[in-house]
């Protein structure tokens, strides 16, 4: 931690503040480099120092594909979610063995199975760079102008450290715009699958318990990392507690929350409110039903869509909730006053005048953004994403690095092409049904009539197109995707593969759609910056910046809560598991696995199985270890509650509450059902 | 058939004649009194007599609800689709007993179930209203003007008739607008449950299988109409064949088809593909999983959003069929290519010119009705309806019949009162979540800070607000729904009810949204009464208006097709259904009856059970007897397959099929797995 330059505190969580929160609730995703000791120190008594803080933060793991972990073992292992690893557990299944169905034990190192494109990042040193970032945009620049700069200086400065360290190097934007870190990871690209529990426990529930509580899913599964074909020798790991948590007791969450749009303006809200999301649950039902339909046809169907589904149908319930937040006048109201208040400050105050436009530009962006909205210019399914991805580098690949889309840059290259070159299957199918379904979102979106939608048809029907395009184009074969990335701008130019045909035909129409996106982007970043700023200066205490998939620590006491009427005690127990899937029928997805039924009465029934805390989560921070002051891994966040979906712009203590896998029932469950004591016995040495 | 005057031939079906159909396609859906006796002698050497078509039209049944019906006996019986009988079976059922899962049989008439609300209509009359009706239309009325005349003297002609002859009197617009028909109908108001099997036969496959073919499904069910508290005396009845039709043998489908859009211009199809059917799309996937979700909250809650689930999966799979219809280019460039050469035509000619406006006033209303939607002032749910309908008729009823809303005027109010006073249970938590849905899409469509909204919500969320709302109001009460209709426009001033203050605030949205609509549809009444004119002019032949739930008569052969090179048999069988089981793991949709196990070995394996053929039929037709030249039923209609989900555009036969339950299977599931032989020997009889 000793490269951390410290950040001044800024205030920017100031929605939370006013709404209805005790002065002391423990809102927040901290930057490791900025923890909230003061407020620690006076709720907990609890000062963690900087060798805990450089513990915590090396023992946390990201899944670059979305999801959060820990190390828990010298020998490598990962612990996150079963749903995390979902992915995984889907592409190395076959249609006869189903791992994510079927769960999975790798009985000896020799059988753990190689995940084919998993990218795992331990953060190792952030750096502020907010002055070299900010010193490249001229207040002379053009918006335009300015969005090359910043964007120029970022690669520059990623592929310096890139070069000098040989660590994966992003510069992260926070506070909206405010402060520029540069984050180097160590990156592991060897992750093998160890174990894995029945999707049947995992999920027990599925979608109608998903968000819900009191639970029991053993939502976790384990990796290994690699090095070198052997497994990594890992420093700093966590200790696995045989116990967990006692109810009250502060625990911590360190883990990568992906979102939160708590900075946003009231008019940023109103956008969200009426049309962003509105948008995106039209999208996400369309998709949910889609996949649903494709489930029908039979077992190898469902398999084949099953992580699509999960994937939708979580966002459409997480969606559903923040709308319904959005949509409570309450809410609004009280950002409006809020605002009100701080932007007739600024307007008073002759050294912060020069912000107070800034909350027009913001309203200014979302009529923009609802102009813009659907206009999009790319197409869902495997095939065309990487026929795009060709077509793009290629053309990327001639610029200098500074002046590259951020995708194509040097210092990203590795990452982009371990996905791009994956062997993991692509379910035809599925595939085909995916593409033409947005092709047929784009004939609604622009018009059966548009000239480019023509083009794209081709005098077919959005069914026959697809079957045609997917039928016909070789980059499903890794191959052919190395041969045409290699060959540049010339092998792409002579292709007649059809799908790259139709990426090319593409290209320019979105290149402009991410011009616009990036010109309104670069806007509020400004605006933001100056909002921060400003806001800092009015009301100045403690802060943390807007989620941003990058490390960060969540905190607060392990705790029930009251939900009409009735007082929901802090953790669930195996016994509770049983009685769920009585009170269900023991139909699915209210089904225990037959090795629970089996080994029933060799297990602990009083043994916790999950449990809620009051800690600021979000999604991204899937599969978190909870940890205590010693730094014991206590459980694995693997959801929040109903009541917690509307974080993603305000936090609450009162009902809202974070949902983890207890330690215990892991522990419990490898020993006595999964016959994996060994595995059991390995965590934490 | 004697009051029917003779309606000159109009060529409004242009479409399908170009689209790939062999001239002597059956496309149709024939008006009772302009059968197309050419075609039918011609082709099947087949002429109906006055008396055929006579028995025919008076064996048929319209249900109200949505569907239709035929006269199987002289003692009242009456056969329809299980999924049409399927509304009053969920009405009569409790959480004890599930009729509509578990099936019923009324083992004597004593035994019988009223259904709540039900409806039946027989057609006994038809007179072409069509001069008296444009005769009240000046030609220099302002659009306002003209809607008003016409729905001036629709309502005193049906009045007329209603005093005249006690009949359900209805004028009907026919040909968008060129002809209009007074139909007059004996109503069945006192109708009784007698048989319906299980739902797992009658849907068996389940949403998978919805439009799919081939099938295996007893979606049947009987009822019986009593008059004076009997068994009604029925005159004109179908009697059921043994055996069936034979393949390649032409068979009729008397029935309520509910609606094409055959006539609608290219601009017409352009507004149904662009904005229309997506937008519809959008909110039928809402709803299907705001049903789902309920579902999954328990049995009980599944047993109760049943209906509502299966009519919007059915409807969702219906519109996704148009939309990939009208999404394919082919479609469009040949309707355009046909429109161009008609509108030339009637450019160029001098007695045909004044028509040629028309087209352009169709493309100007579509332009209109796309700022229109989602300007809807209505929410969703049992409770508002009946809170508006109160409101609405208390304002109409101070007005002369003939200036009322369609829906209020004198000759219609029996049927209005029989649904606003029905006893049928209201689910109070499945229609509070309806209703809070439609009060959040309130909020979506006119956005957060619209004035009307902020009064809908009154400072609630939308979640909060429809559980204030349905918690307190007194329309569940049947008497209380007595009471304020009977106080008339002084209790509904006087009404404290908050369902009823909120219709009440509405009224004036509601009135507004529908004067735009009533306007949009009189110009386009009037230009497609223009086009239909001069496209007769143009071509000239036998042809039919477009659907309007109204009765009509299609026909064609029983006939297989090749779909993807395989050929599709045109029956299946009992064995199949066993077969069909089994293929799909006997697991639900695709589990038969407890009783069909049961009794396997009795049944006649080889008796057909669902089969195809050609007729042009849509939605409204479910239900519909299939009957052969000699009027025996021989099969009821309950679907179509995929192919033919564009039919509400244009016909085709090449692979579009209505699916029928085949005569043989009803007979033999009621003698030898209901245990209802009596009720098997008392059809056609």
């Amino acid at each position: 931690m000793k490269t951390i330059s410290r950040l001044q505190p800024i205030l920017v969580a100031w929605i939370a503040v006013t709404l209805s929160q005790a002065a002391s609730a423990d809102e927040g995703m901290w930057l490791f480099n900025d923890l909230p000791k003061e407020h620690l120190k006076t709720k907990y008594g609890f000062e963690p120092s900087d060798e805990w803080a450089q513990h915590v933060m090396l023992s946390s793991v990201r899944f670059n594909s979305g999801g959060s972990a820990s190390f828990v073992s010298s020998t490598g292992l990962v612990l996150t979610n079963h749903h995390v690893g979902a992915d995984t557990l889907h592409k190395v299944s076959t249609p006869e063995h189903n791992y994510y169905r079927d769960g999975f034990l790798a009985k000896t190192t020799a059988d753990e199975i190689e995940a084919p494109d998993l990218e795992l990042n331990q953060l190792v040193s952030v750096d502020d760079v907010t002055e070299r970032v900010n010193g490249a945009v001229k207040s002379e620049m053009s918006t335009e102008e300015a969005f090359a700069a910043r964007r120029a200086v970022m690669s520059e400065i990623e592929k310096e450290s890139l070069d000098k360290t040989g660590l994966r190097s992003d510069v992260v934007t926070l506070y909206g715009g405010a402060r520029y870190h540069l984050y180097r990871y160590k990156k592991y690209t060897d992750v093998r699958l160890v174990w894995a529990p029945e999707s049947g426990i995992a999920f027990f529930g599925g979608d109608a318990d998903n968000f819900e509580y009191p639970r029991y899913c053993l939502d976790v599964c384990l990796f290994r990392v690699y090095e070198d074909d052997k497994p990594a020798k890992i420093e700093h790991f966590l200790k696995v507690s045989e116990k967990g948590a006692a109810d009250g007791e502060v625990v911590f969450v360190p883990g990568n929350p992906g979102r939160t749009q708590r900075i946003f303006t009231s008019a940023a809200l109103k956008y969200q409110r009426d049309r962003y999301v509105p948008y995106v649950l039209d999208f996400l039902r369309r998709r949910e039903i889609l996949y649903q339909q494709f489930g029908l046809e039979g077992e190898e169907q469902e398999r084949q869509a099953r992580d699509d589904l999960f994937g939708t149908q979580n966002a459409r319930k997480a969606y559903t909730g923040m709308i319904q937040g959005l949509q409570n006048p309450v809410f609004l109201a009280r950002k409006q006053e809020e605002e009100a208040a701080i932007r007739a400050k600024v307007e008073n105050d002759p050294d912060l005048k020069k912000y107070a436009d800034a909350w027009k530009t913001i309203e200014g962006t979302q009529a923009r953004r609802a102009d813009a909205l659907g206009q999009t210019a790319g197409f869902a399914g495997r095939h065309y994403s990487i026929a795009e991805t060709l077509v793009f580098m290629a053309a990327e690949d001639q610029k200098p690095n500074a002046k590259r889309l951020r995708q194509y840059r040097e210092s990203a290259r590795a990452s982009l092409e371990q996905q791009l070159f994956s062997p993991a299957p692509i379910h035809a199918d599925l595939e085909r049904l995916k593409f033409a379904d947005s092709l047929a979102l784009l004939v609604e979106r622009r018009g059966g009539d548009h000239p480019l939608v023509q083009k794209v048809l081709d005098g077919n029907s959005p069914q026959a197109r697809a079957a045609e395009l997917v039928g016909g184009t070789g980059v499903t074969d890794v191959e052919f995707r190395r041969k045409l990335a290699k060959g540049g701008q010339a092998a792409i130019d002579a292709s007649t593969d059809p799908m790259i045909r139709l990426a090319k035909l593409m290209e320019p129409e979105a290149r402009r759609a991410r011009k616009i996106n990036d010109e309104l982007d670069e806007l509020e970043r400004q605006a933001y910056s100056q909002i921060t700023t400003a806001v800092y200066a009015v009301k100045g205490t403690e802060t943390y910046p807007d989620a941003t998939f990058t490390l960060r620590l969540a905190f607060g006491p392990v705790r029930g809560y009251v939900e009409g009427g009735q007082a929901i005690p802090p953790w669930t127990t195996i016994a509770g598991a049983f009685e769920h899937e009585k009170n269900h029928g023991a139909k699915e997805p209210w089904e225990l696995p037959a090795k629970w039924h089996a080994r029933k009465d060799q297990l602990d029934s009083g043994t916790p199985f999950n449990f809620v805390c009051t800690a600021d989560i979000i999604g991204g921070n899937s599969g978190s270890p909870v940890i205590n002051r010693k730094a014991e891994l206590v459980g694995v966040i693997f959801d929040g509650n109903i009541q917690s979906l509307t974080s993603r712009y305000f936090y609450s203590d009162k009902v809202a509450r974070a949902v983890s896998v207890h330690s215990s029932v892991v522990l419990e469950s490898l020993r006595k059902i999964y016959d994996a004591g060994g595995l059991a016995d390995e965590l934490g040495k």
